[in-house]
């Protein structure tokens, strides 16, 4: 069997038999670029229905279709993890959504916080990078990224249930302790480059579901930052266990 | 007393009372970028001697002087932890060197191995991004940036008393059994965009020092798997524990 080479994100249905329409972007990358013609097989998954083996039914320079053959991945959710994290350079943004997606965070938030510098992000570029880091990984979940918001707002509405990791480089708590941490909804907050204020400190080490984690001796940039924290929350208490 | 606002990485002995002289470049950042001048401070670090506050002495266009006043921290060396990963396109390459440099790695060593694409690498500009990332971070050390070596090389000339943790994708390992692993000296080797071949594979299984780690169910890209597996190590047995 043929080996399918692309695999990508669409918002259609996925079932046994189903037809898939391609836009005029999908159709100029899979026949433009990638030189697929009819017969030739593709993965579609759609953060549903898992992921498919499809086939290229028609193929044409401004539409095309697919039709899907069978299920190859069942859905897999990620941990219901959200990445709290606060924009900064736009490549380092960038780089932050695509990490969050290959880590498997389920939402991604950014946030705007006292040294935040960013009045303003681009929702829907971030949300294509998600897309993108999502059919690269393998992954059959999108995660979501959502509007700007102000950190402060974010606290005062805070979910009674969920968790908060909070990444303090002043502080030396252990991420080995969260492993006897309940609740299996959690958030991840990683800082502005100029560091939390101090009445966001404040109100950070005061709130009743607020877990302190250090991250090592040396001052780690935001994108480091979001990798690394992720890595150890995944391996205590998220799908790397 | 005033703060110092730049962190810099010399060549020369620091000491008390020393004078460190000032390159071209060092100079038109000092002095044109950054506007300084005589009496400010500048916070040094060569790798040796830990962290200096120095002060400005003489400002000129092409050259400068500056004369150490204090240490401020001690020189802290990194766990003795090799980065061993294969280059890929030029931007993550970079991108690997500098999270490697704020992660703690004590040298960051790029491979060839059977599927990757890179005959060469620009050492000079590597072991620079590393300069840059240790001044950023507030570290003490440098980590060397080797020149592109083989993989199979490296592992036929593997010291005995080195351990080396693999992350291959399609293991199971636990990275918590990191911990009880015996040994001060490590290297973690990330693999190619391709993956390794089934020869290198077989190989690095085989070898005695191999821990073999997974990290979850997504496949990683090569810089986001570099900094996760050394936010493990550090957790399990690095300066992060």
């Amino acid at each position: 069997m043929k080996q399918a080479k692309v695999r990508l994100y669409v918002e259609q249905p996925l079932a046994k038999g189903q037809s898939v329409p391609l836009d005029r972007d999908q159709a100029h990358y899979l026949f433009g670029v990638m030189r697929m013609g009819p017969g030739d097989p593709v993965l579609l998954f759609n953060g549903q229905d898992g992921e498919w083996r499809c086939i290229v039914a028609k193929a044409g320079k401004r539409a095309g279709e697919l039709v899907c053959e069978e299920q190859t991945k069942p859905l897999q959710m990620p941990p219901d993890l959200w990445l709290v994290f606060a924009p900064i350079k736009k490549a380092r943004t960038d780089f932050i959504v695509e990490k969050a997606a290959e880590m498997g965070a389920a939402r991604i938030m950014p946030v705007q916080t006292a040294f935040t510098n960013s009045e303003r992000i681009r929702q829907d570029r971030l949300q294509a990078h998600a897309v993108e880091a999502a059919e690269q990984c393998g992954g059959t979940y999108v995660p979501e990224v959502t509007d700007l918001q102000k950190l402060d707002r974010l606290l005062s509405d805070w979910p009674e249930d969920r968790q908060l990791m909070f990444c303090d480089e002043a502080e030396v708590g252990s991420a080995k302790r969260l492993g006897s941490a309940s609740g299996d909804k959690w958030a991840i907050l990683i800082g502005p480059e100029g560091g939390f204020s101090d009445a966001e400190r404040a109100r950070l080490h005061a709130h009743p579901n607020a877990h302190v984690v250090a991250l090592g001796p040396r001052i780690l940039r935001a994108d480091t930052a979001a990798v690394a924290a992720m890595a150890l929350w995944q391996q205590a208490l998220g799908d790397w266990k």
